[in-house]
């Protein structure tokens, strides 16, 4: 009974971690606790559980803990397992941000252990039904300290992270808030705005629908993404994101000033620098991807 | 002789279009101009081609001309053409925008047809190496009229389309670059400005790079367009382009206000509406491509 792990939380996330901890560790008892009684079905008959309850008291067994609903759901639930949580059990989370749920970690008592975690793998698609155990497969799995993290805690966090397949990348949560911003909320902005106006420019002529092709699928797809996952993660990071949604602003407005009065010479310096760095982006990512570190 | 057809300019879209007549029409005669003659080698060596010239007088013998080159090289062709074609030629071509395009065509003498043409097919390759005889399978094929377009010459330009795999759509220039304005220059001025952004990001903290996933991967693939058909497609469609760029850039800064501002319940609906649609819009693609009008 004491080395089983539970998961809270059984959507994308927490069930394909239940999935790859089913294959990785098939020895070990897992918990699953889910509110939602389908989605507990499902990982069960997914024979990802070893046991499914929707109290969070279930996590009472548990060594290791993993909480994997929306960030501030998360939030909610640290200070709930402190009255729960047996002695030395480690508290690990796959919440999006990382640098509230950190300061809540700090606040458990010392008889816990706390790491911070976001494996770097979304999909636009939410859900049990999107769980896969490859999901993590060759990619970075970010793990952020907190008061609570023993040098004991961050080696056990970071052995699951190689046990699911994904690499460990060790940073503060300061830090990961702000590098995700730019490389993942900005880009969820982007394609917000965009599918936004476009959509009211189809509403106007039918035909936008039939002549949008791939280019269009490609850069819109991320608004698709779950809306409250996403709300969750803007709230949350909402210094780093507004900072960063403004600039792209500035750059779309000068963008539109120099097309408009036709600055040539400017404007192909701009289209040729970044065609330029994007290509060698997409080089050095395959070079990535093919020294078994997949970015993408 | 007489039933030659001539294709200026042997990029991505001429390529392709080489490749997909050779195997269409086997026994038509193709001539392919191009002032690159190691894409003209290319094609000749791809079988695309009966007969390569690097002088724009070869389509002199050709009854069928097709200029795929950027727009502005097209609107410089357009008039070099007078002298040269020989009557009934029949002039089509493939540019991005198509005001300025059929502008130019309504001036040409009425012994020439001509009709403005766009398929819906870009990739962000380009050159006669990215070329393939298939691109232009189940995609819509834009033929926007202009003064010189006999019913008889719109009747030639949609078998040409229809014989090449594609499908046509026949709409007014004016509506044309209104649509690909909102379908795929926004699209790529937003990719722009989110990969400028960042990146500037990533050479303050390289972990950006390490970071960012597929979601980045897809939202900035349109930003390594090649950077002077894009510019040509920027200038000769700016007030549209300029229009939707600013639609967008405004859509940003509301969204970085209420993100500052924390305001979940106007984000939250947001998202929510956002997220509904992008979502619907699969779906209907994916009706549209099994109904054989793929649209991506």
């Amino acid at each position: 009974m004491a080395e089983a792990t539970a998961i809270v939380g059984l959507g994308l996330m927490g069930g394909s971690l239940a999935l790859a901890l089913k294959r990785s560790r098939p020895d070990g008892r897992l918990i699953g606790i889910d509110v939602n009684r389908a989605a507990l079905d499902a990982a069960v008959a997914a024979g990802g559980l070893d046991a499914a309850s929707s109290d969070l008291k279930a996590v009472a067994q548990a060594r290791l803990i993993i909480l994997a609903a929306p960030v501030r759901t998360i939030l909610r639930q640290i200070p709930l397992l402190i009255p729960i949580a047996c002695d030395g059990a480690l508290l690990l989370d796959l919440g999006s941000t990382k640098r509230q749920i950190v300061a809540a970690m700090d606040a458990l008592p010392e008889r816990l252990s706390a790491v911070g975690g976001h494996p770097m793998c979304g999909k636009e698609t939410s859900g049990f039904a999107a769980a896969e155990g490859g999901l993590f497969a060759g990619k970075p799995f970010v793990l952020t300290p907190s008061a609570r993290s023993s040098s004991e805690a961050l080696e056990r966090a970071a052995r699951l992270v190689v046990d699911i397949g994904a690499y460990p990348v060790l940073m503060d949560a300061e830090r990961h808030d702000r590098i995700v911003a730019a490389a993942s909320h900005l880009p969820f902005a982007s394609a917000l705005a965009l599918f936004d106006v476009v959509s009211a420019e189809a509403e106007r002529d039918g035909k936008v629908w039939e002549l949008a092709s791939s280019g269009f699928r490609d850069t819109t797809r991320l608004a698709a993404s779950d809306a409250s996952m996403m709300l969750d993660i803007l709230l949350t990071n909402p210094d780093n994101v507004s900072g960063l949604a403004r600039l792209c602003s500035e750059r779309l407005a000068e963008f539109a000033n120099l097309v408009e009065q036709g600055k040539e010479a400017e404007l192909r310096a701009i289209l040729q620098d970044v065609s330029r760095r994007r290509r060698t982006w997409t080089e050095a990512s395959i070079v990535r991807s093919a020294s078994g570190e997949e970015s993408s």
